[in-house]
């Protein structure tokens, strides 16, 4: 399923005028559609042309409650939008702009309402919303310590071993020893950036970004030459606190951005979590406050599984696949019927017999891992154990 | 008030004859009282003589439920009993031995019910039950870190300026530390020991179980003489959570004893507190699984002092004192009419001009400070402020 082309174009036109986050453009755009609302932004006399006969009442006044200096900004940065070539350039880097509606659309980022992305730029060769499915955020602070660094890491390993895909900002610190713990241990993971998809920032993560951008997934809310701004910071972090099933703070200090990540994530119903660490570490008091009050204390991979696991509804590996096999796309498809019957492969085997790069091969276990197809057991996948299944259904009831 | 002389002696000795918590003990004392609980086991035929036709028809089973083995051994250890020889020698060094009815008996023990200590040895200047009213027990690991160590001496520094009482072990480690942040910033501290109060252990600690005699209290279950055994060492846990507000695990691993004062602390509603620490350190791991129960994190002694300072009934400084001051023992009123009507004064003035060695005015400025007559400003001493109390009093109500 994709959406229309018209409503994409004027969405990834949206990205380039609206501000991430901004809830005066959710309503706009919830009350006239995006192809509509980008077109009273073009409209020369401001889409009050026939105020004193409007042809439909509710655009007399198209905006109301949204001040007039942001409307001016709207509009004039409406006159500079390139969504054409925007897209193009996006699909010209293996990318692809998503928007609601969309398969790959992962829809846990309604819960933001109006403040929900216009679209997602995203570079990478995963589903996003089957990663999304089995995401947990790990975040922290830029300047951390090597405590904090070295946690990061190994929480970060540990939960790509148990077939969860780690989420976060690519930033210094923290978040970088979280992509490279999970990237490290042949795992899934996924950059949400504050700027384009093909901006790399910080520049000392270029490499590392680029990386990303071939195992796991990059995203964003802006438009490709972006660059990231404080507020774009703040507001990125709403994305990686409602795509994700819970929200890991490893080191912060107070008042912290990972600190509004938690928040966020614990005001949108998702697990908060923190890492503790010692009291005479102004890295950890953040955290610690968080700890006193809302958030749940981890100390490893495992205890973070217990708390975010509980997916229910979603596709608990134990309860087995909730889609039929046959409603899988055909490269999906292809990567499943490649693992062995009964017994864990590697990544190598089962990319060799699907005939597929072992990157696309590994986003596509993730994907199946988070629709209950397969498992992943140490550094070798499986499928999911059909006993375990069986024996569920018989003790399960109805 | 003093309790009745014979009870007092009975339960000396079977201070000697029990061990600590026994509740088996307990359950007898509650029955037949001290003295004639005693009498049972000193009597040749063991009780039972009138079978036939005992004159008292409860004492024909005397101990119902009681395992003959554990009988046996208070038969045998009633016989080389010797109160009056403890009791004169606690009372050559200073001592006393304080039982249930006593002014100066803690109350809150009886949350103890059955294991409620049978009476207690007590060693140093203060009243005791003054200074269990405002304490906290701050405990842990004997082989802690220097972070555990650095922490437990600041934490136990910062509630003696508050005015709260630290009361520890006197063990290696955490005890030894809050001991030492406590007298070191010119506060109150209680040792809890497992052995009698003129044994020093462990004795690497004798010069500041000494100085904890002078300048604090040495308490506990078991006679002088008596050394520590395991299970005493764990029993003894159940007396300094019973005694405190709130109980402050610093570093503890996995199934340590502290764990057993935290939980005992727990399930007598006291308030249950742990510091964090690193994940990457085996010391704060028994921590950690406490504060993802049933604990509170807490990373100083501002926290430890808002959780544990709502004591309501007993005597908040804010709601002013709740003794009348004609009610205060001499010694005790001399020391607050040495205060100076509105200023703080150090120790040193206040101890001149009561007539008193500094270590009894500091024991009596926590008791006046525990019934709500005095608070402690630094280093300095004052009278609880008028004003508040005023100022609560209008919007107080009623």
């Amino acid at each position: 399923m994709t959406a229309p082309d018209h409503d994409r174009l004027a969405r990834a036109a949206l990205t380039h005028i609206v501000e991430p986050g901004d809830e005066h453009a959710g309503r706009a755009l919830r009350r006239h559609g995006a192809a509509r609302f980008l077109e009273l932004l073009r409209e020369e006399d401001g889409g009050v042309r026939d105020r004193e006969a409007p042809s439909d009442p509710s655009e007399a006044e198209p905006f109301p409650g949204t001040g007039a200096g942001r409307v001016e900004g709207w509009r004039r940065r409406a006159r500079t939008a390139a969504p054409e070539r925007d897209l193009e350039l996006v699909t010209r880097l293996g990318g692809r702009f998503l928007v609601p509606g969309d398969t790959e659309w992962p829809r846990q980022l309604d819960d933001l309402e109006d403040a929900r992305p216009i679209g997602l730029w995203v570079r990478g060769p995963a589903d996003l919303r089957g990663w999304a499915l089995r995401s947990v955020a790990v975040v922290g602070a830029r300047a951390c310590t090597p405590y904090g660094a070295h946690t990061a890491a190994t929480l970060a390993a540990g939960l790509a071993e148990r077939g969860w895909v780690v989420v976060s900002g690519a930033a210094f610190g923290i978040d970088g020893a979280a992509h490279r713990g999970a990237l490290g241990s042949g795992g899934a993971t996924v950059a949400v950036l504050a700027c384009g998809v093909d901006v790399a920032y910080p520049r000392g993560h270029a490499a590392l970004i680029r990386r990303i951008t071939e195992q796991g997934l990059v995203i964003g809310e802006l438009p490709p030459g972006a660059h990231p701004t404080r507020s774009r910071f703040i507001l990125r972090n709403r994305v990686i606190a409602a795509l994700t099933r819970g929200t890991v703070v490893v080191e912060a200090q107070y008042r912290s951005g990972s600190l509004v990540t938690a928040r966020a994530a614990a005001s949108l119903g998702r697990h908060t979590m923190g890492i503790p660490g010692p009291v005479t570490s102004g890295l950890s008091a953040g955290v610690h406050e968080l700890l006193r009050g809302e958030a749940t204390l981890v100390t490893d991979a495992a205890e973070i599984v217990e708390l975010v696991g509980s997916i229910g509804q979603l596709a608990p590996p134990r309860r087995g696949p909730v889609l039929p096999r046959d409603l899988l796309a055909p490269a999906t498809a292809r990567v499943l019927e490649a693992l062995p019957g009964h017994d864990p492969a590697p990544l190598t085997a089962i990319a060799a017999r699907a005939g597929t790069h072992p990157d696309h091969t590994l986003a596509k276990l993730y994907e199946l891992h988070s629709l209950g197809f397969v498992e992943r057991r140490k550094d070798d996948w499986q499928l999911t154990n059909r006993r375990t299944e069986a024996s569920n259904a018989r003790h399960g009831g109805t």
